[in-house]
């Protein structure tokens, strides 16, 4: 059983990982990160220590969680020799990069745009874990189900393929959010009408399929309608060449 | 005040408008349809009359409803002469299309996907009202309150622009969940656990803007996490693309 965690990192997911696990009791022991104000900022808030140097960090805790940018997990794993579990927090790096840092290594992926500012609820937000053998996986799942009811445990080729997927739902769209709302401000139109489009919208995703649910003018292939948008949108070939793109893809997928 | 409402159309828009107002005890007269088994498909649900030729369309009617297909909504309205208020149900045709048709013309779109089989409740729904006068103005805003808390009067060119919005926030984004929910069914994952992350994603729309709330490889500009995505989906060029183009053109937007 997890009964103490260090972070190496103090970003967004170092962040709320430690406050959800400090608010379990669990304990925080270390926050290494190179910019010792920043991990002070954050040992403060769940009573741990903060270092800047990895040669101060205690290796004798249960669990090291690397959540820093993906770039730098097998460097830092490198350099790490630990008896208890190491794991990191990315959606896209492989498990393999920390197999010389300990026997037992892991992976906690939260599926979620996480920002270190924004107060964030885990019970609700998948956590997928993928683990070096069976005793590390029964450790993880008992310590991320204590702050979340979707732990998951995936391999590694499932991690990567979700994660692909997450991108396209989340980060895509939400940059069509964003363009909608640029759209509604210039014209003077209420962005929260659209808004309360999409809540609805997505709140038939749990009766219908996006299949079931697809509408508009290319599913149609509505040729005069998707002119005329084309025409509102001469003045930004950005959004010009990207509302042509995404709509040719949906008349290729339902008409080709 | 409108007391007495007939539809031409007798698909997804008309059925629903038909049932919403008819549960509100308003008088659903006629049902118009080419096809009068469709036409009275929904009449015997509103207890109306259906009728399968124009020229048996009483005229005397509060309101006339149109709503067919884009394509035939001027045609049908240069046909008609009433003296109550005429309007089509459109997010993109002209209200200019029914001027032969009444002094008192309109438009009321419902800003929502809409299918027959569906059963929707148009309170959260907005409806965009556009009016010739005053007078149908209130009119046509008494009336839609009467099924929608969200009735909303814009002009012709912003309702052009919302609708346009509309397909880029909807339509589009309803198609990426449609490839991610592809993506996880081939690699039997679970696609809960993406919607759960749409959920939370469109909830948090309600505290942050879309722009604050971007994130994934794209902004970040990591073309090496693009570059996996890609490998990814080497072998389906369609999606491949759409990755790639979207992906572009978020880090035009936020790093050109």
């Amino acid at each position: 059983m997890i009964k103490t965690i260090s972070f190496i990192g103090s970003g967004n997911v170092a962040t709320q990982f430690a406050k959800a696990f400090h608010a379990e009791d669990i304990s925080i022991v270390q926050i290494l990160s190179k910019n010792f104000d920043l991990a002070n900022e954050l040992a403060i808030q769940v009573s741990a220590k903060a270092i800047a140097a990895i040669d101060n960090l205690d290796l004798s805790v249960d669990l090291i969680i690397i959540a820093v940018n993906d770039d730098f997990i097998e460097e830092i794993a490198n350099s790490l020799n630990s008896k208890g579990i190491v794991i990191h927090t990315s959606g896209t790096i492989d498990i393999a990069v920390l197999k010389n840092c300990s026997n037992n290594i892991g992976v906690s992926w939260p599926i979620k745009s996480i920002k270190k500012e924004h107060s964030i609820n885990f019970s609700n937000v998948s956590c997928c874990i993928e683990s070096s053998n069976t005793e590390t996986k029964k450790d993880l799942i008992d310590l991320f189900s204590k702050i979340s009811n979707k732990v998951v445990h995936l391999n590694g080729k499932q991690r990567e393929y979700l994660h692909m997927a997450a991108v396209i739902t989340n980060n895509f769209s939400n940059y069509f959010y964003g363009i909608a709302e640029e759209i509604t401000s210039e014209n003077d139109i209420d962005f929260s009408i659209l808004k309360g489009l999409i809540n609805e919208s997505t709140q038939q995703l749990d009766s219908f399929s996006p299949k079931e649910m697809q509408t508009g003018p290319a599913i149609r292939n509505d040729k005069k309608v998707i002119k005329k948008h084309l025409k509102l949108l001469e003045n930004n070939p950005e959004y010009y060449n990207l509302y042509k793109f995404v709509s040719e893809s949906i008349i290729n997928k339902y008409h080709g």
